[in-house]
């Protein structure tokens, strides 16, 4: 009987211990930690995702400020605007809601956060410390994943970890934080992506699935061996005449079929999406504590 | 029968196209690159390194500056100098040639470098620039692999390849270059380490083995396939007395039972060596051109 990992459990868990932390840092310092997120438009799952973001905040008393522009604001009114947060000594962390509208240089604006504040960890300054190994900022998705194998104790060292996908903010990092000198990680990572030919062979060797590929149902029961971890990081929205909202999410893995061969298996959702934002809130934290730099 | 990469003729090859470009610069803008080198102490393989580059420079026509330092040199001096150099609009690059005596913060010294000046490729900036795919400064090693697969026409898309080794320097960067999302690249990556505990039944899959752990021979022909394309990065020194110097470079690959089963591989003496001098070169023609950052 395989294990479900419950990321909507583990994340209050977290975030009763972030509210703890963010209490303590009020009554020692007379300060509460603050991020500020700005959104450009009006997309509909942007504004959800920050809906969220400033839900979770509010859960744990960090203070959240919402700055947007409207979605044909020029780049270098954005630009101003992130220099003058990097300069406002009350906020801790900020992030600019990705993707961005076609006029404005997304890896421009990135690299104009300044490194301490950059609590979504996309700024190379922190992709740099994480990939040698010293304090950094860690991607949102990459960190909850790693913080779920902490929790249930998953073995990974030694382990064979096939991950899906090499995007910057998922693949890319989570095989580096899973191959790194220590535990969770001393994993021997494999990373496959739309060019390698057999996903399959490879996937079936695997003790550890790291689907991260954005191609909903990709993992399929015949592609995972007995006793394997899957964690599933797919979030493709898709219709529904089953839900309230008219859709519902899919993950990357086929999960009915898939999980009676697993140890242990994230669900779509609540796995590893409630971990994200839990993510966002402990890096916002860490900001405050200035425990990555100092 | 095996082709032999030979990084001895590559290499001058590059510096040629190398001595080429610094002369355009010279008569278009009336300057030559210029690289700085800060030595601490006389530790013997650090001053035979160090000799090296400067004889190479030389080839090139870079100017080359050595700085040099007591090993007893306390951190702070190090690190004005540095920041001199930083600000020195002469020198395009510069490097602190490693390891550092103890009373050195080696993390410190290296972040404190210019990452525009920063032509080992050590700084975060870079080491984040590289994973996230944008121009940087890439490390000697893997910058000198990618130039040897290219010029041998090695076709990766697609392949596996086995990573032995995750060190910052050489394991972790060529992994990252081997499944970037271009040519040469696209390869389905497995990074192996000292707690991987199947290297044999990995490498025996690989369409391409870079082995860079550091251990003498560690490679033998019953790990390799036909026709597998083996890059050797290991340059262990051993005592011998059939060489003048009384010793001799050993690789991590068994050369003699390996190569009759390869398609392509490098020799240790003659092989990813001279490249990684060649990428120091060329890291500094690109500062000069202000080709990375600008």
């Amino acid at each position: 009987m395989y294990q479900l990992i419950d990321g909507k459990k583990i994340a209050a868990q977290i975030k009763e211990q972030i509210a703890g932390e963010v209490k303590k840092i009020e009554q020692q310092h007379g300060k509460i930690p603050h991020l500020a997120v700005i959104l450009l438009g009006t997309d509909g799952a942007s504004e959800t995702y920050v809906a969220h973001k400033e839900k979770a905040c509010h859960q744990v008393g960090i203070h959240f400020t919402l700055i947007r522009f409207e979605d044909n604001v020029s780049q270098n009114e954005l630009l101003n605007k992130i220099n003058e947060l990097n300069n406002n000594e009350n906020i801790d962390g900020m992030i600019v809601q990705l993707p961005l509208p076609k006029q404005i240089d997304e890896q421009k604006v990135i690299e104009s956060i300044d490194p301490e504040k950059d609590v979504d960890g996309f700024h190379p300054v922190n992709v740099g410390r994480m990939v040698i190994g010293i304090p950094a900022y860690i991607p949102a998705t990459p960190a909850g994943i790693m913080e779920l194998i902490k929790h249930y104790n998953i073995d990974t060292q030694g382990k064979s970890c096939v991950v899906i996908g090499r995007s910057n903010i998922v693949g890319k990092p989570i095989s580096i934080l899973m191959m790194q000198k220590k535990a969770p990680g001393n994993a021997t990572v494999t990373v496959c992506h739309s060019r390698t030919k057999n996903i399959k062979e490879l996937t079936l060797k695997a003790d550890i699935i790291i689907a991260a590929l954005g191609q909903a149902q990709f993992l399929t029961s015949d592609m995972v061996k007995e006793g394997a971890v899957v964690i599933d990081v797919g979030t493709t929205r898709v219709k529904s005449d089953k839900t309230k909202s008219g859709w519902k999410l899919l993950g990357d893995v086929k999960f009915d079929e898939v999980a009676p061969k697993c140890s242990y298996i994230t669900p779509v959702p609540g796995g590893v999406g409630p971990m994200t934002i839990v993510s966002l809130l402990k890096n916002t934290l860490l900001a405050a504590q200035k425990k990555i730099y100092n």
